[in-house]
């Protein structure tokens, strides 16, 4: 194998595939990164046996300066090899792997020879047929993914829990988290109704490192889906991630239709005030901010409190606030990442009682999005 | 106490008072922060019994929209207190003490109470004259403790190398730093001699926390000095180290005054090879880099190695190369820290034999700044 290439090309292709591979995995080989020359372009490959990431650098794209002299393939030690071909000196490099899998790479008057493992011990990449395949745009599926990430179990005890849940048919779209304290729940309607109909749940680790990689250019992606893999392909790349196995439990009824209090907001507002309450029950042994509710006077006041420490009280002016007088405890925390993903629209919150779940949504096309979370009981 | 104050002018102040401030300290009070109004201005301190930091916001200056409604002082929680501040809603501030050091902080509609200590338990700062005052441009002291402190060893085992030692009188100012294995002095010539001699040892941790409070802008500072303690003088903020104590080595013998081989360099470009050398000499359980001089051919190659992962080697052109042939190696960390000292100039390097100390020095001006590394016996 040899082949000469752009730095600039395959730096950026290396920092892709390398998302992929962790220095903890018990599988010695996958702390490497897999090179395949081949005619049309170079493949990199890296995996910690959950994900994997495969890029292609195309011969036919003349920026990347690629240059095939033979084909062939060989594993380098990850993290140490894309250091090399980060300080080399000059704009193109050449790798050439010799006997006994020792790699030469050159640039300029600097020369590297680092010992290479035999690609055929490399595990394959799960074999994916791409007939059912979804298209997405890129923005809204990193859009998705933030939203409902966030109440994604990071607890081992029910695994499920750790990951997302996506149920698709016809033009439905519908991704939904939960680790039991809080739920958030995203839908989306297709423009183009999907073959089938498919019910899968992706870790959320994944979905992370996915979300990530997309850029904010916008690009199309395509998802397919076999019984136990996730197959993402973004242009040259594709994304491999391995399902969770098991039942997800059904959430449909876990969000109340029904309501006795609701005010509403500017999300930032009341993401403010609730970061300045939280400053004080993060000193506490509970982390435990309280609201109080007045319709009548139009008042909500955020307090919080911590006996070493002090405490803090803010009186807020809502949009609206309609219903019942109410005073509910909660983890600041929930309601934070929960706010935080409103971004800058107005919500409405909406209670039952002190002991019940609330949510949030947003007060335009309130049944596209909703994010619950399960009230702390503090007497 | 109370007072109300400008939340811009209030979070600048209060990031530079903690600097001084660790949440390590043996010491309870000096996790707090000190505040003390007075009618021409609030006067801030932190201290971790090492460094100390006072800075003034005065009244007449309008920007700050200090208004002292009474004086007073109090302590408070330094790391949570600046939190709150930061996190308030909006451009202005009031904070007023009531009973039992109870500290009332409203912005808005948001109120905070939090609990202070007595500020008469706070220790007092170290009372300097300033009679034997040096005045000294900013950017060449920052320029100076850069160019030293890399130097200083981080070993409590010989205290006194911890610190940069500096001697001076009339036009003299002499700055160095060993930690026994390199060595870095910096000469600088005084527009103004000095009155008197002196001599002292600065803690390292005191300059680089000093010279991050030195702002590119040049401001003239005035350095103090006592039996043991330092004070510069930066504007309105007043930075006090203790000296450490004992007699600092003779270093003036160390530097040699003969070479047999000299090469130089344009500093970036000798920095980005040992670089790229000791990617591979960090993965070897002995951290060597090894170069071997050729004036003959006017060639310098550099040799890194690591049994596990490869070896690099790289052939460079130095812009003179004169004397003896020569194989040297060398720990290439401490090299990096020299180079990067000399930022884009031109220097020499010269060596007497491979097992003698070797020394860089800038082309232009070579006696004012020299870097002396010591070999790595390798044979």
């Amino acid at each position: 194998m040899k082949f000469t290439i752009s730095r600039t090309a395959f730096t950026k292709a290396l920092n892709t595939v390398s998302r992929a591979i962790s220095t903890k995995t018990t599988i010695p080989i996958l702390t490497g990164l897999k090179l395949q020359a081949t005619q049309s372009g170079l493949i990199l490959t890296g995996s910690d046996a959950d994900i994997s990431i495969e890029t292609t650098i195309k011969t036919e794209n003349p920026d990347n300066l690629l240059a095939i002299e033979s084909e062939g393939a060989i594993v380098l030690p990850a993290r140490f090899f894309t250091d090399i071909v980060k300080k080399l000196p000059e704009e193109t490099l050449t790798i050439s792997v010799g006997e006994n899998f020792q790699t030469l790479i050159t640039s300029g008057q600097s020369s590297f020879t680092i010992n290479g493992l035999d690609a055929n011990n490399y595990p394959h990449l799960p074999e994916i047929e791409t007939t059912n395949s979804i298209p997405l745009a890129g923005d809204l599926l990193k859009q998705i993914i933030s939203q409902t990430v966030i109440a994604v179990s990071t607890q081992e005890s029910r695994p499920i829990l750790t990951g997302v849940h996506f149920i698709l048919s016809e033009n439905n779209f519908l991704a939904v988290a939960t680790d039991s304290h809080r739920l958030s729940q995203r839908k989306v309607t297709l423009e183009t109704p999907i073959n089938g109909s498919f019910d899968f749940v992706i870790p959320g680790k994944s979905l992370t490192e996915l979300s990530r990689m997309i850029e904010d250019n916008k690009k199309d992606i395509v998802l397919s889906i076999t019984e136990n893999q996730a197959l993402f392909t973004i242009g040259d790349t594709l994304f491999y991630s391995r399902l969770l196995e098991g039942n997800y439990p059904d959430t449909s009824r876990l969000i109340p239709d029904t309501h006795d209090t609701r005010i509403s907001f500017d999300a930032p507002d009341l993401l403010a005030s609730i970061e300045r309450a939280s400053l004080l029950s993060h000193e506490s042994r509970n982390n435990v901010v309280k609201i109080t509710v007045k319709p009548e006077t139009k008042t909500v006041t955020i307090y919080g409190n911590s006996p070493d420490v002090g405490n803090v009280e803010e009186d807020m002016k809502p949009k609206t606030a309609e219903g019942n007088e109410l005073e509910i405890s909660f983890n600041p925390d929930y309601m934070k990442d929960a706010l935080r993903s409103f971004s800058q629209a107005t919500i409405n919150i909406d209670f039952t009682s002190s002991l019940r779940p609330f949510t949030l949504t947003p007060t335009e096309d309130s049944d596209s999005f909703v994010q619950l979370i399960t009230p702390i009981r503090t007497f």
